[in-house]
């Protein structure tokens, strides 16, 4: 968490500016300042607010792998906006969205945005327009995203919130892990948008925010959102929360998700399955909150979905590059675990809520138009 | 985990040496440089292998605090050698009893390790054989509990050996929390001594070590006794141990214990609960090996037990004292939780093996001799 300035000097990332607050989490530049894709760095947060422009695609990538940028949706945004960026500066843009959708393997929207970004960008280059008029397609296709994004971000906060008052009349105790706010969101996130549709009526009591290891997302981001909409939060270790389970001070679980499978197996930050099985045995509602992008039908199961092993020292070396282990300590670092969907109570994206959470729910979740009309009942609850 | 030397200057503790290698863990030093309790700082490991002089009672009382020592059978070894130090240097010895018997609230160890000296003291005190013949009968006494401590290490190891070639015949995949090896005891320790005992047979696969947040007991000091040994180990985020449980790469869990009540509930380092519960979930062995001097008949059960809550700094500040949350951010930081009975599936101790764990069979365990007789065959496998 040292505070390091950068100074321009090249394509790769580079500290642009720094403010107080309330910088965007991803913006396009235009030139003559761009082509380039600014970011807030999120691997500086909370100890600094600063920017990072990436002028290239393997600059990008970089940033990506590096997890200056992460969060599922957030990805899917950044991934189009990635291939408009190698269309603005001329570069093999086939080549460009290969590099983007393989940056990181879990995240299905990743991959799903750079296909649309890449896909209105052939369309309008097939069509005759020239390389201009492409590159401001695959710039328009992102754009579109990014509004989309956070259009869903609203309807899974109100639908989510619905639910919760439903599921749990009264005052609210939401134990969370991870970061799911504005900062993996083109919006106001996905479970952190709910949580902060529940805080806005006043109904949150408190917000228990695991810290995330090894990479500590939630003590550093979410605890840095919680802080600035003024909820009553506390940061936990992953590993106190069943001690709140076991004293009743948890009344729901909300989580993300990375990728959800056919059958509504959710890969999501590890940690994540731990809480799903301590909230069954304990009676709490485990919610999972994503856009329906985040589902794909090509991953026939929870077995299917490819797990990120990230490097190990992650886990074996302190921020500040500590090593916390004896000399030659090797580490197990998943980036992700699976709950099957028998552990989900409720999955609620921005076209309603899937529950009970199964290949049916799932399968009529992907049949259903944007508009959140259901074609029939089965495991749909149209909130 | 930054080298911080320290030189002799006061009563209160002093590096007194350092060397590569197997310093005990505990020694008492006789005048002229003592009377001292001489601890190897475990707060400094595995960087730095150094200890740490405690010449007073008050000292000892910071450096037990401070978590320099630990580990609930070492603390009453700790505990009756500083009733000692109180008696040799002349101080109020049961003024010192009482400091030394709360300085931790949740180890029983603790404080059965300070009154067994502390009885010894006043009994040779009554016979009237003078001060120096009372101060010698307390040394004399934490001595045997000393010597004691390591004879329990040997047979829990052997039981427990016995008990996971029954339950887990063929190679084991073992899954461990916190740090249960020969710096929590007089001897090879609890949980780590059975894992040493597999390891020496060959049946040991592999260790899985959680890093034990928040003060990395797991990192730093059972992967540097798992290292010293030779074991295939490898460490992970206390929220990976889900992964691992899924994929089917745990045969068993074994754990300490700081404190179990008359039910047989298990009061252990935070995190050893939510391994219970996903033991359960997948039908895993999840075993508990603790002397039988941590069972504490005047605990009712778990509710009645007292989980300190330590300071949130530990959680939300670096080991080099770097805040990773926002400022004003409040944690929440108990050190233990309670694991319920029924989730047991045995408590190995020196005197045999428990299982199922209940009030009938805590009450057999406690009612047996030392040699490993058992009244009756209630719960009570003779291993």
């Amino acid at each position: 968490m040292a505070f390091r300035r950068r100074w321009p000097g090249g394509a790769c990332g580079q500290t642009v500016r720094m403010a107080e607050h309330n910088l965007p989490v991803v913006r396009w530049q235009e030139p003559p300042d761009g082509p380039a894709l600014i970011l807030l760095d999120q691997t500086r947060l909370p100890a600094a607010e600063a920017e990072l422009a990436c002028r290239d695609v393997p600059a990008l990538v970089a940033a990506i792998q590096r997890l200056v940028v992460r969060g599922a949706p957030l990805l899917g945004v950044v991934g189009a906006y990635g291939v408009a960026l190698a269309a603005a500066r001329g570069a093999d843009v086939p080549e460009a969205a290969e590099q983007l959708a393989h940056a990181r393997p879990t995240a299905v929207n990743l991959a799903s945005g750079v296909r649309r970004a890449e896909r209105a960008h052939r369309v309008a280059a097939e069509a005759g327009g020239g390389p201009e008029h492409a590159a401001a397609a695959a710039l328009a296709a992102a754009r579109e995203l990014h509004e989309e994004d956070a259009r869903a971000s609203a309807a899974m906060a109100e639908h989510g919130r619905e639910l919760l008052a439903k599921l749990r009349p009264g005052g609210l105790r939401i134990l969370t892990h991870c970061n799911t706010g504005r900062l993996v969101s083109g919006g106001e996130g996905t479970a952190f948008a709910v949580v902060r549709a529940v805080h806005r009526t006043g109904e949150l009591r408190r917000l228990w925010v695991d810290e995330t290891r090894p990479l500590l997302q939630g003590a550093r981001l979410t605890a840095y959102e919680a802080a600035r909409e003024g909820m009553a939060y506390r940061v936990l270790t992953d590993n106190a929360a069943g001690s709140l389970f076991a004293v009743g001070e948890v009344d729901a679980v909300l989580i993300g998700a990375d990728r959800i499978a056919a059958d509504g197996s959710v890969a999501n930050k590890v940690g994540s399955y731990p809480l799903a099985v301590l909230a069954r045995h304990h009676g709490v509602p485990f919610v999972v909150v994503a856009p329906a992008t985040t589902v794909d039908p090509g991953t026939a199961d929870g077995a299917a979905i490819v797990v990120e092993q990230r490097p190990g020292h992650e886990v074996t070396e302190s921020a500040a590059g500590v090593r916390t282990v004896p000399e030659g300590a090797e580490a197990y670092n998943p980036a992700f675990d699976v709950t099957p969907p028998e552990l989900v109570t409720a999955l609620v994206t921005e076209r309603g809520v899937v529950s009970p959470v199964s290949r049916a729910g799932i399968a009529e979740l992907c049949s259903m138009s944007r508009s959140g009309e259901s074609r029939s009942g089965n495991g749909m609850m149209n909130s």
